[in-house]
């Protein structure tokens, strides 16, 4: 696959793991990030202890430049996502004056007034050199490109569309290819295209259902003229009655 | 947490990754496993490629008892996982002469006695050491407790299904608790409880909707004594018209 901007995703989620939640968020970046032609390297769901975080932070940020934690930055004792990307990071964890205004004034306008508790303030602490993106009632919390995002789903996707532009993606071209022939007899012949066009992917999804088709297979990758490049080579490869349909072969 | 038998999932998903697909293998493991009493410790998507495989694997046998690979054990090129997991656990990929069988007679069922075209038996290339297990038509490969698993969603549960009873987990308690306080308030009471009663844990679940709490606060733990003592200690510091309702106090 061709270069551009790669990110990975880290749902800090005991809940999901003990299956008392069903993410959301992975998905839902998994399409945006795909849709603005970020590569999404691994999704990683972790249990909210600091060492699982930081051990997964520390592997991603080896490889790609964006990684988004989802979840942990409330104000309760199992909310420490926040503490976690300041150790990965090895910067301290210091209390933001701004994000301590944006959560009074929240706090303010549903409590119409009352006091705020000190450890609601614990959101406050922020990995050191975080700055408060986007909304400004509700900013979105990016340090080093780590973008420390909500787990509550809606939140989650307001704050990222707030900060979706700074990515740098480059669009990318997919075409499907719908056979009738199983994997076995299509192996071979993806195999090759695939080894020779190595600047698109080819994916190959079997079916055990009653489909129209028993297999699709997709080619994908960031410049137009190789993807369609590589599934004429696989059409040339497979014989004509094997086509059911095909989908974004379009010029 | 109260000690017992951990476990790690691994989707081999480049589609997922790319939003081609939305996993429902992680979902399923999380809920399975859950239920038999063991721990999930992690779920890691990673892409069709050996060496992001291999290193989720070494990861998590650091760690974890069992480890299951989701997809990428197909014939086409794209499937990697038998050889990631012969490479991970430093044993040669060999032809299983029992898998070979399988995959002729089941070919055979389908294509009405047509040759088994040669890229098919990839599939029989199995890390050396791997055992045949459960349905003997469909058998599930385990080798030094790494159960692959292939990623069409009803394959998977029939022979997850098939070796389940080989977890040897023990069942979890789970007391929840509806709160009609913000987790502001609750923070500092959940952070005391979840402090001293470490054989438990403590999770907090905030809601933003229209339910009709605000928190669900989450016990849990295999000793079903520490989860309604802990239960007990949360209601007895917070005000008692806070709590909406609960499930799982019983006795």
């Amino acid at each position: 696959m061709s270069a551009g901007p790669a990110a990975a995703v880290l749902i800090v989620g005991s809940e999901v793991l003990s299956a008392k939640v069903q993410d959301e968020n992975g998905p839902f970046l998994a399409r945006r990030l795909h849709e603005l032609g970020v590569e999404l390297a691994a999704i990683h769901v972790v249990p909210d202890r600091i060492d699982a975080i930081v051990e997964a932070l520390l592997l991603e940020r080896r490889r790609v430049g964006w990684t988004f934690t989802c979840g942990g930055v409330g104000p309760t004792h199992d909310d420490v996502t926040l503490p976690a990307v300041a150790r990965a990071l090895a910067v301290p964890l210091v209390r933001h004056p701004g994000m301590e205004r944006v959560l009074r004034e929240m706090h303010a306008r549903h409590h119409s007034g009352a006091a705020l508790p000190a450890a609601a303030l614990r959101m406050a602490d922020l990995p050191g050199g975080t700055e408060l993106l986007g909304d400004p009632e509700f900013p979105t919390l990016v340090v080093s490109r780590v973008v420390m995002l909500p787990g509550v789903p809606s939140f989650l996707r307001h704050q990222f569309e707030r900060v979706a532009h700074l990515l740098g993606g480059a669009p990318y071209h997919l075409v499907s290819l719908y056979f009738s022939w199983g994997e076995d007899l299509l192996a071979a012949p993806l195999a090759a295209v695939a080894e020779s066009h190595p600047r698109v992917d080819v994916g190959s999804y079997p079916r055990f259902d009653r489909a129209d088709h028993r297999v699709r297979v997709t080619v994908e990758g960031r410049d137009a003229a190789a993807v369609r490049e590589a599934s004429g080579a696989i059409l040339a490869a497979v014989a004509p009655d094997a086509l059911v349909r095909s989908e974004g072969l379009e010029r």
